[in-house]
């Protein structure tokens, strides 16, 4: 493959990219980069193995979504790293490299998208295009400091991205900037401009918030004092039990739910594959994937059921004005090479999928806003809205941080 | 691979199978088949051609929704033919044959899911697992005169299924009868039974009506009495221009939009192993498919933007309470062979997915009932509802024809 490379030393970039605009439009003057679980014509996509690379061909068309920034206006400027099969939450890839996290040289950049995220926090593009299934765009935009939108699920064409786990995985974006952004994002869900509810409601999701360090709730909470303030809307604290009408933890998202689904579904795509070609993979993910290997599927079918159930509890109760707030993630980025003891990566996925898994199983739009500071590290405030209610969330959002 | 050849002299079936249920349920005692393009563990996934067949390693995982059927109680009998691809409507595969219309021996039984639909009309199965996208469930459902059903966007999991136009496919069911059908699409959509809204409206398409053949317009017409006369409700004619508030013909939801959406995406699916692998396709795919090869992705990016804006209209007009009746297709299912000029080819796709565009583009759940019959052949009248109103549309059908 023709790899332009420049040096990168953030190492953000599996490939550097000079790829011009198809038009002009509202991203002109942007640049961005794609994560490397996304086609672009002529440019081997790993998704984060060299095993799938090498044993892929080169795609002819660019994804979708690539299409849509380039029609837009905006440059692409490489391909970022991602996590092997994306299945992570780290951004520790053994073949990639570790991509810098700029705010916390010392600390993970988080996972999947980590390339995405470095990327746009070493200031080598202003917005990236990643995925996010259990919190690939929403962790590392938290740990790096960047802006981060998982949409609803569905909003946006997955034509030309890894078939991942499909009722779970979106396409989306991470940004320096809200207003880079909003824009962004508008590009791919293509909505009319129409009128959308105003902002009426700001709940904040009290099991969430138990489950951060305590350093980290107090931040969330002076950040929502001044949403509070700015906004004049008084936000109200409440339990997961509350949402859903029934006395289930937050946890239930996660645990013999979402995670079920996400391990059979990804059995079908990549573990599918990986049987067939038994290709090399990295130790860490070599690890993780012994859990699926063994999944069994039919005895967590269950499962399905549990999270269909809470889609329709969590969305009958996201009425139209409402958002609900919660940090991003429990804890700033854990140190570089430290997910390495059973326990230590048991309380990292644990914790922190606990509360991703809320917007995962509601399908819900969430934006991770880089509003807080602990420890002198970023953490993420996320914001989320009912399903298909991206466009009130943008305008929410705009409102409450703008 | 071990092929437990049966004869099947209705040429529905790719391969006879015996797979046990793995747990008994609301299915128990009924038999199944499952279209060519959906994983079953242990046997190759062909997608209606030899070459991709021959390309790809056998499964090591059933998909998610044939996981799901066995473990209510189902038992499948066989892997259903489809169309090369599933890039079609005709069901003429001319590597694996011409699946038996059992009610209309000398026509096509429609594709792409087309031994789905004729393993149900020739009793070797209670009902099939298949696909849809531009109208592969219905359209064999309306020409071989059993029930189908297009749930909703991307309601059912697509795990282990072809990655074809992620934006527009589905995985739904057909049957030989009502009740079996909504037994069999409970469980893919695994939906507590929560209460659903009452039938409070029924809309007919009138610019649909006004496609189709005056015979099927007439019997559409009476069996619309018969259920005016049976739930009290009296139809009301509605055009599509009325539905999206602007002045817009029904075939502007096939026609630069949902059309150029799936070809793109295509283009990013099976289009790009395609131009990697050469392979070897029939003849009437090769021609459909130079329309793919050659097509402007670029310029026709606005035809989201368009798919969108239909998708928010015809959903903000579909409220809880409502349906929608229109018939399935034009006709009656052509003859054999006849599908063999561009004027032919060009007539029964353009009239066809200007009618099955509707809920392509809405998102919408549809279920093709066989109420009618034409020339002593049958064609379906299609009933959808809002996009999710799944459960709604299900209850709805069984008050206006149970």
């Amino acid at each position: 493959m023709p790899s332009q490379s420049k040096p990168d030393p953030s190492n953000s970039l599996v490939e550097s990219l000079s790829l011009e605009p198809t038009a002009s439009g509202s991203l002109s003057g942007l640049s961005f980069t794609v994560k490397d679980n996304i086609d672009i014509a002529g440019h081997k996509t790993s998704c984060g193995s060299p095993a799938w690379r090498d044993q892929h061909l080169t795609p002819k068309h660019n994804a979708l979504c690539v299409d849509q920034v380039l029609a837009a206006g905006a440059r692409c400027v490489g391909k970022a790293v991602a996590d092997e099969f994306t299945y992570s939450l780290a951004g520790e890839n053994q073949f990639f490299g570790t991509p810098r996290n700029a705010k916390a040289p010392d600390r993970i950049p988080g996972g999947s998208s980590s390339g995405s995220a470095a990327s746009v926090a070493n200031g080598i593009a202003d917005f990236s295009i990643g995925t996010d299934s259990g919190g690939s765009i929403r962790v590392p935009a938290s740990f790096c400091g960047v802006w981060g939108m998982r949409p609803s699920l569905h909003r946006i064409s997955e034509a030309g991205v890894l078939p991942f786990t499909p009722s779970v995985s979106t396409v989306g974006i991470l940004a320096a900037r809200m207003d880079t952004l909003d824009k962004a994002i508008r590009v791919l869900l293509r909505r009319s401009k129409r009128p959308v509810a105003p902002l009426r409601r700001i709940l904040v999701l009290a099991d969430a918030m138990e489950i951060c360090d305590a350093t980290v709730r107090i931040a969330a909470e002076r950040a929502l004092e001044r949403i509070a303030h700015r906004t004049g809307i008084v936000p109200e604290l409440i339990r997961f039990a509350q949402i859903v009408g029934r006395d289930i933890p937050l946890s239930a998202c996660n645990e013999n739910a979402l995670r079920d689904l996400q391990t059979m579904e990804f059995q079908n795509t990549v573990g599918n594959w990986i049987e067939n070609n038994k290709p090399h993979t990295g130790t860490d993910f070599s690890k993780a994937y012994e859990n699926v290997r063994g999944f069994d599927r039919i005895s967590a079918l269950a499962s399905l059921d549990r999270c269909e159930r809470i889609f329709e509890e969590l969305n009958d109760f996201l009425s139209s004005g409402t958002v609900i707030c919660f940090p991003t993630a429990p804890f700033i980025a854990p140190f570089k090479n430290s997910l390495n003891t059973e326990e230590s990566v048991g309380n990292f996925y644990g914790r922190t999928m606990a509360i991703t898994a809320f917007s995962g199983i509601g399908r819900l739009p969430e934006i991770s806003a880089p509003l807080l500071t602990v420890e002198g590290c970023p953490v993420g405030l996320s914001i989320a809205a009912g399903h298909y209610q991206d466009e009130f969330l943008l305008g929410a959002v705009e409102e409450m941080l703008g």
